[in-house]
């Protein structure tokens, strides 16, 4: 019998995640029931989201229970299929868990792919994944900026927000970035091309306002938030009328006890601004066209990506913590063997 | 020369507004220049929203200088007109001085009416002008309540909140009204037929997430917010996935220093939820609609409004101050002689 090996939930992590709140556990490969597919996993996504499921609070999923797997987007190779529309040895991306094999529910989140379509497997799972099409939906479906629009991203290195910020300048508007310390600071601008770049770091609301003034002179009419707490009050103060708030991710307030105050909220109502939140599946129809999109815009080199891949399980918890560190540098992901 | 008493702007509150920040000035009545009308102002309306234009800070208006006039809703007769579209005794609504007299530029928010349409004079500022139609749309056009759902509103004892209720269970929807202390309370299911009320006084966010839940046994859809602050982080922990907020008013905030801090914006990420700022402007379209609507409930008896009418200008001012005191019962207004 084949042995699988994943990650549990120890602990439930109180404020910070810590390496110890998880655990790599050994035990047997299941058989799919009907209906599901049994997946040898070939990369493994590393999503800050994940944060969500382990709290207490049930959000579009239910929190993870204690002693259970740690499920996240991985890709990989069918071996034994339950289900009609999928045949073994398709490559597919979906919903599984965080170790060597996955038992999948095919959902909207969960899709067979050519790989002849990727330029590369990783690329599936990354910019032409998961996340290039969260920032490419996010921007354009729940922002929907304008030609000539000031489009302000924040977490704008990361793998989502450095996506978003070149969709905005290949829709023809100014891209400005917010990230944390100056080495992320100039690859927005230096690497992906974004019109100004911020530093967060270090700095209260009023002064955050005031460097996004500098760098926002018509000020902003989109704002792409990966981060939430005083980088989302600081922006707040800077929206133009009818601006719009696509919230991608509140990073920052996962871990922070207590949360931050929030001094800009009264712009919602003086600035009738949208603030949404979304996930990718509300999409799901219209994947096709992302992918067709984001492969082009990366073939003319428009659109430029990072991967960090870590090799093996072993090294799949120090990665996901490293998402709440600020240290990874672009998409995160394990690659198995 | 007629003399025009009005009030103006004496210093910026800090914090809570004072009687002393204000004072009632004497001065020439104007002659409208071109485009303008000269209004002899029946009614005045005083809103809660005015307090933003107090502030330093940009709203949808700027904010009133010192030493400058206040400005706000007021119902009057054109006494002399330089505008083609509104004739000498036209009764109008616009946006005027907080006086006797005012200069009105019609917009959007200025528009002539028969009083003959309107069951009283004072309706027409009140539950069929500006707080009236506020409800309308900002719950059915920014809120989007379908039948069956459950539609919590925050400052529903107030002139706006408690239109927006009964509006929500005309349209076929459950309505909870969250009211500050027992006698609002129970006015919001005795007096305007909410399904349910909640109290907020001295309730924690936990603790008024506890009663909301209660009232809320199929969790909220919509949320149609007058107040913010603890309120609103309370409600956001009851949201309904795809769950939409609109944001009429954050009453509360106007005067907190500090604000307070915000636990459950993640709901906007893990719900997928729409948190909407609007002004009425936008709808300017369909006014007729909605007084067509309103009117008709109003006669059926299924909608039910409170005036709380003051008797002079003297009287503007306390009854402004009284809107923060929350000891104002339904829409308030001077009425001039």
């Amino acid at each position: 019998m084949t042995t699988n090996r994943f990650i549990v939930l120890k602990s439930r992590p109180s404020g910070k995640v810590r390496a110890s709140d998880f655990e790599i556990v050994a035990g047997p490969v299941p058989s799919p029931a009907g209906g599901q597919l049994l997946v040898k996993n070939l990369y493994l996504s590393l999503d800050p989201g994940v944060r969500n499921l382990l709290g207490v609070e049930e959000g579009y999923l239910p929190p993870i229970a204690i002693g259970n797997k740690l499920s996240g987007t991985v890709l990989g190779r069918v071996i034994e299929t339950r289900h009609s529309s999928f045949e073994k040895g398709d490559l597919v991306l979906g919903r599984g868990w965080i170790g060597e094999y996955s038992l999948i529910v095919p959902n909207d989140l969960c899709w067979k792919f050519d790989p002849r379509l990727y330029p590369t497997l990783s690329s599936a799972i990354g910019v032409l994944g998961i996340t290039g099409r969260t920032a490419y939906f996010g921007l354009l479906e729940v922002g929907r900026p304008k030609t000539g629009e000031t489009v302000l991203i924040s977490g704008a290195a990361g793998a989502v927000g450095s996506v978003a910020g070149q969709i905005a300048r290949i829709n023809g508007c100014r891209a400005v970035g917010i990230a944390g310390g100056e080495t992320k600071r100039r690859r927005l601008v230096e690497e992906f091309g974004f019109d100004a770049a911020v530093d967060y770091k270090g700095r209260s609301v009023p002064e955050l306002s005031a460097v996004i003034a500098e760098a926002c002179p018509n000020g902003v009419d989109v704002f792409f938030d990966n981060v939430g707490g005083i980088v989302l009050d600081a922006a707040l103060s800077r929206m133009n009328w009818a601006g719009r708030v696509a919230v991608c991710g509140l990073i920052s307030q996962y871990d922070a006890a207590p949360p931050p105050r929030m001094t800009n909220l009264f712009y919602i109502v003086a600035k009738a601004l949208r603030v949404e939140g979304f996930l990718l599946a509300q999409f799901a129809d219209r994947y096709a066209q992302a992918v067709t999109d984001m492969r082009r815009w990366i073939a003319e080199g428009l659109l430029r990506y990072r991967e960090e891949v870590a090799e093996g399980l072993d090294e799949a918890i120090p990665a996901f913590l490293s998402l709440f560190e600020g240290t990874n540098q672009g998409k995160t992901m394990v690659r198995l063997r």
